[in-house]
């Protein structure tokens, strides 16, 4: 049932939209027009038209972000959107920064490099071993926080292990103990819905070719009013021009020297796409099949999942822990044997496979990885 | 006379190849092949191809440079590649960076803040009024320097001049007093021959998208290797992968996030098809029509140039000054009403017109550029 808006290559099953999630048709075609039309006529694109472009897509994404576009930049992706926060959260000797235990490795190595300069201590939260109780994740998150905590970061759906963390109430504690908050949440946004005003974090990074499939090489960093001041671009270009008006937060995320940026040009058409077929839909079916994924992989291999089977913990993309000591070769065996894309996880020295279910993903693919996984593991 | 390769959009005369220098087909269709395979298999692309592609066109760039691979770094473009040198150099409060009076605008930026940062002086040196000398440009360079002179930064040729330096003997004379320079280098490349081994700079800053016509958001920073173990990159992802090696200075370049580097892919591809047009034949062409340019708008405009008429001083651009008090809707002007692209550029006071001369450029072009202005001008 492959869906006619995505162009999956035909030998390939691909259950990792979560990593690298490809665009649809029409966004590719929307880069392509820019693309033309640079090519053609670069100075009529770069000079009188890119602004405004990016203007008008970071006026959309907001909407629908439920926050004023004044509180966003685009930014290529989350991992960038990170440096950029770690760049302009300033840190004492002494201070800290707390992270849960499953967060993305590269947010580890920016947050490491971070607090080394600074002389501030990176501090891990371990979550809980099982996932049922969200005040339990919110005291785990908490427990490691002291007077000396200025930032937490956190994800809102984590990337080994595909968990839906509840960053609205670790927000609203963190608030309450005047420590800021950082979601990390490039998996969430079009998975879940998000309202970046009503959660009140005070970062909130994001890359939109992930869930949302937009062309690759976009992203936002949300940032709250009350920490504009602080940020601290990492690359500087011209800034705003005429440089006459006092400056932004954003306006020097907006030129970053020559480069293509068609990729932010095509958030509106992702939009729209997931729009037209409509995100309850999108959603139903996403949660439905990895709903089927975790069954099937939980009944064939005999193992579990760190989460209880309730949306609020996850929505189209699960894990499954593999009875294996060492998965290093399965992702590749998954991919030379059978064609199937999936990601096999280390994480805390555990093995787990990541299932993403996208539009174009069906039982039958789900039915075949866990047959291959069952031969390869022979179970 | 319009270049069968380059497809200029048929209402403009485009005389402004050294602000954006739009790709040539070859080069459209190479960056489009990669997103092609991007969109219908991610993975494959980006984890199991796209590193090895990449050093692949490092390699290919290196060695039309004149140096070995591993003193190169791609990166999206020039202004980029100097906010990492600006990361790097290391100054101590007191220290001072010199830059000519010919430097970009964004350049300034860059090394006012890092001064600022370090508590360190930015310093502007006079270069002559008139160009004849290349030892009195070097004299003007290196007696703004001082025995706190951490680094020069200078163009190759400069942005809004256009002007060619003598950047082999500032390196000379700079080294003989053990001061770093780092050459600005985004017009230079394929407008004049280079040897970065032989140069001997420190750092050169550099834009394939120019006049190689790579696509938008390709270019690259050499680093001597004295200089590499100050390398420190502003954004971090994952590193080095696996990370059991020693990590060099470039590590950290490869991988930036999720996003599209299909146009740094597209290097190879860009130098295929200057050398096949050939070296000498693009230059002479570039070159032949630049002179005839600024004989023309000499001679119409009654006013002159910075430089002698001599191609140590100027290759494929010309500068001529505009007899005009207040050129700021000149631009813009030339555009509306004639459709021509070609920048009025504001530099200490004066203006000034710069006219990119590339393959699909041609006399007749030039002519209208001349009858316009003279026709806005009242001359």
């Amino acid at each position: 049932m492959a869906h006619p808006l995505w162009q999956i290559r035909p030998d390939t099953t691909y259950l990792n939209h979560g990593s690298f999630g490809p665009p649809s048709r029409p966004v590719v075609e929307a880069c392509r027009h820019w693309q033309d039309e640079l090519a053609q006529q670069p100075m009529d694109v770069f000079v009188r038209r890119q602004e405004s472009a990016l203007v008008a897509a970071r006026e959309r994404l907001a909407r629908w972000l439920g926050t004023a576009a004044e509180n966003l930049a685009l930014i290529d992706n989350a991992t960038w959107a990170m440096n950029v926060v770690a760049e302009s959260v300033v840190l004492e000797p002494g201070d800290n920064v707390v992270l849960s235990d499953h967060e993305y490795g590269a947010v580890e190595r920016i947050w490491e490099r971070a607090c080394r300069r600074a002389s501030a201590q990176l501090k891990t939260a371990v979550l809980p071993a099982h996932f049922q109780d969200p005040d339990e994740v919110v005291d785990a998150l908490m427990s490691a926080c002291n007077e000396r905590t200025r930032l937490i970061v956190v994800s809102h759906i984590t990337s080994p292990t595909a968990i839906t963390l509840p960053v609205a109430q670790i927000c609203e504690r963190a608030r309450q103990q005047g420590i800021a908050v950082c979601v990390d949440g490039p998996h969430a946004l079009a998975q879940i819905p998000l309202d970046l005003d009503q959660l009140d974090c005070d970062f909130y990074t994001a890359s939109c070719h992930k869930w949302l499939s937009a062309f690759f090489g976009s992203g936002f960093l949300y940032v709250h009013p009350r920490q504009q001041p602080s940020i601290r671009p990492l690359l500087l270009s011209w800034g705003k021009l005429p440089p006459d008006e006092p400056s932004k937060w954003y306006d020097e995320f907006f030129w970053l020297g020559t480069r293509d940026v068609s990729a932010l040009l095509t958030i509106p058409v992702a939009l729209d796409v997931l729009e037209e077929i409509g995100w309850e839909h999108f959603r139903q079916h996403g949660h439905q099949l990895a709903r089927f994924a975790r069954h099937q992989l939980v009944e064939r291999l005999g193992t579990s999942c760190l989460v209880d089977d309730d949306p609020c913990w996850y929505s189209n993309m699960a894990h499954v822990e593999l009875p294996v000591q060492d998965g290093s070769q399965l992702q590749q065996a998954l991919w030379d044997q059978h064609r199937i894309e999936v990601p096999v996880v280390h994480w805390q020295d555990r093995w787990f496979i990541r299932v993403s279910c996208y539009l174009y993903n069906e039982q039958a693919e789900v039915d075949q990885l866990v047959e291959a996984l069952a031969g390869l593991l022979e179970i």
